[in-house]
């Protein structure tokens, strides 16, 4: 630990203050969030739309009453968000915006929980429930924290400005969040995007996410003859546009899986000894992942590990693909159409629409005479999103975690992206990850929980991250 | 031409009385063929089979009138066929079967017929009706034929022990050919089979077919994660069995297009110079064949011309191909399933048999670990069936085609193999085309014709073919 680090830890004494003020509010805590998690809130069920909109105005109130002067529902094309704003007493504190969800997964298959999904259960430290963990749970911990940030600070206000925006369709892939971002930008203007939707790589190893892959992808279309021709009379001799997808597609990656779209890699962050090192410290259990990825063998990559590859490298997947005869039996022709789904996930330093203009231009390299082709892109595509990671907020979270936990707190990244890329690209905000959901709290699946001393730890984590973030960002001029 | 050529020609006098035979039956023979046109057996129609049963029951009257001692309906397990013999008064004579077929193809779309497809309308040359040219016209021509061999020869009975084989099931794939030839071979032992169901290059260019491509088909799974997973968290770590798939076919040709499957070529006959040059002199027209083929531009094996790649090489073709997300809009999953149909044509050289392991063991070399693979083969496959070039039987059609037309009668080869292998294996004979159809006879199409000129001078060829072949065969001993 640095002299720095040792200079920006809280004291003793402050902690023990955290400390108490969040074990004082546990109990109100998990009331509320009972309460919360009654709404289902299903962003991706019509039928549940009434419930996402009660559940916006339920944690409207939840943070008036818990002091926010701000606090309101911010309509959006679909459905509700939620926004509230505490200032600092302080004019020159930094600003801060907490980004959560309030929607919730299906429950389908219903038959598989145990307990109706929507009647949380407190069984010894567990809180069953849907969204107790995603996202209900890691929005919450921060009225918590904030609370003990004022107690233990003995402040009316926060340290930083505080910004929370609470979006109500993250399950349904948060399509109209940039629109949102963007109509807001001013009043969410900030220094810092805390992201709490995230979890840690086991209970006995808490993490920090440091970064998420970006995505773009398309369909790619092939056409040869003008209509599916006989495979005995014109075999051979004329193009067949699935053989050709198959050839351009084969050689996407060469024999050691680079992929080897010319430029592909141009401006890839490579990764650092140092994250190699922190990477290389987490406790992997290469059998376990497997059956999380339902698995027998991993594939990927030559010079990579596993967790490499699905954190730091690029990649191009075939999603899907079709053409020609597919049903019982056999057909023997050349088919007249073949098509593709194709994605690449990006890591920093790639760019979506370069990564599509160098697709683009590799295909049409290849594609022979008498096929025509196309490429569409299903939108512009998400920019990866890599917290700077010399900026001092990740040492602030990295502090509030270590201090919270008690233990050295190790970088872990995401394979896929959502709302965050928006948040850093429409805020020009790092964004930095506070999360402590555990990997078998079962997001997305039956019999979700979270375990409610994670959640503490949560909320004192939040807690010390106010007061180191006002200690430790540059203060507003 | 050869000393032994002329040897064989038939003198000025005998062509002139084959060509007044001929000419003398021909009003009664478009009377006759009109008459078993009416009758529509389409075996692809379950309400048209007692017409097929009619037609067969029509064809066995017709040729009992022709003098047929022999001429029965065979029953199959499907529809019937026709049989009928006529031997020689030659103790030694050879045997000739001719294979021809009574079924016709449906009429879909009826809407593009200008006449009735079933009453055939009789328009200067050209007679207009479904099965005209495929193949009701091209089995009665050998009636005509043998009337006019016959009335030149002064004869009572062919110069060769004649037997017809006349399918009912050719437009439906021949389903129990090859158990109708097993049950009844005896009784169709034979030299040579001579295949009356094919057609000549061009109006000014007589040919005959020499040979048909054999084929081989199968499905390939692959299988890879036990369900879809999400190509953020997985991607580029798990074996997605569609880029496997893709890689796979992708390098099942080589940049020059040969089959890189190991062994593939092994055993196959290379064309000869001659027949090379036989081939070129054909007046071929690419931009013409490109219009039948639907395609654009020719793409095939460096190192053989458009016709060679369909007719004397083997190749490899993906039929079908699906796996993944195929829907509207994008899915970014790292799909469980890929699959495809692929199908392999077949020269002289090649087994079957010998070319599903030899596929099998080239895929099994390289789907890599945590990928699970499967072929699943379409039957037995159909072995090529290339006429022996040097059999004294190609000659006599070639020779008797050539006194017909009176010009030089050039090789041809088709792309795809239908019964004629299953003929050339069971009835371990040679098989030989005697076929005057046109290529814009619209076999299978609105307004199939057949010109009555080219199905006279079919039964001249014939009418010559008894006595030459009768000449140039062995003798049985």
């Amino acid at each position: 630990m640095s002299t720095t680090d040792q200079q920006h830890r809280p004291d003793a004494d402050h902690l023990a203050r955290v400390r108490a003020a969040v074990s004082d509010g546990a109990g109100s805590f998990v009331e509320r969030l009972t309460a919360w998690l009654r709404i289902p809130s299903i962003s991706g069920d019509p039928a549940h739309h009434p419930d996402v909109r009660r559940s916006a105005e339920h944690l409207v109130d939840a943070l008036r009453a818990a002091g926010f002067p701000t606090a309101e529902v911010w309509e959006t094309s679909g459905l509700p968000a939620v926004f509230a704003h505490w200032p600092s007493a302080d004019p020159d504190a930094p600003t801060v915006v907490v980004y959560g969800h309030h929607d919730v997964q299906p429950v389908t298959p219903r038959e598989l929980w145990r307990t109706d999904p929507f009647e949380p259960v407190v069984d010894g430290d567990r809180l069953v429930g849907r969204g107790s963990a995603d996202d209900k749970g890691q929005v919450l911990f921060h009225l918590l924290g904030l609370d003990a940030h004022l107690a233990a600070t003995g402040r009316t206000s926060p340290a930083v400005n505080l910004k929370l925006v609470v979006e109500g369709e993250e399950e349904s892939g948060s399509p109209h969040f940039a629109e949102l971002l963007r109509a807001h930008r001013d009043e969410l203007a900030c220094d810092v995007v805390v992201v709490s939707d995230t979890g840690m790589w086991s209970r006995d190893t808490p993490t920090v996410c440091v970064g998420m892959r970006g995505m773009t992808d398309c369909q790619v279309d092939l056409r040869g003859p003008s209509g599916d021709v006989h495979s005995g009379s014109f075999g051979g001799a004329v193009p067949n546009p699935l053989t050709e997808l198959a050839r351009l597609l084969g050689r996407m990656h060469d024999d050691d899986l680079h992929v080897t779209i010319d430029g592909f890699y141009d401006g890839v962050l490579e990764l650092s000894d140092d994250e190699r090192a922190l990477i290389g410290k987490l406790p992997y259990d290469e059998s376990a992942w497997l059956a999380n990825a339902r698995s027998t063998a991993p594939r990927g990559e030559t010079g990579y590990s596993t967790l490499e590859r699905v954190w730091v490298r690029p990649t191009a997947e075939v999603n899907g693909m079709w053409g020609g005869y597919q049903g019982e039996g056999h057909k023997t022709i050349v088919p007249a159409e073949a098509h593709a789904k194709v994605s690449f996930r990006l890591v920093a330093g790639q760019e979506p629409g370069d990564i599509q203009a160098k697709f683009e231009s590799w295909v049409g390299r290849q594609v022979p005479e008498g096929v025509e082709w196309s490429v569409h892109w299903y939108g512009p595509g998400v920019r990866p999103c890599l917290t700077p990671l010399d900026h001092p907020a990740l040492g602030s979270v990295i502090r509030a975690m270590s201090t919270a936990f008690g233990s050295e707190v190790l970088h872990t990244r995401e394979g896929g992206s959502g709302p965050e890329a928006d948040l850093q690209d429409v805020l020009e905000a790092p964004v930095v990850y506070l999360g402590v959901s555990l990997p078998d709290d079962g997001w997305h699946a039956p019999n979700e929980k979270v375990e409610i001393p994670f959640l503490l730890k949560g909320a004192e984590a939040a807690a010390l991250l106010w007061d180191d973030l006002a200690r430790t960002l540059p203060r507003t001029p």
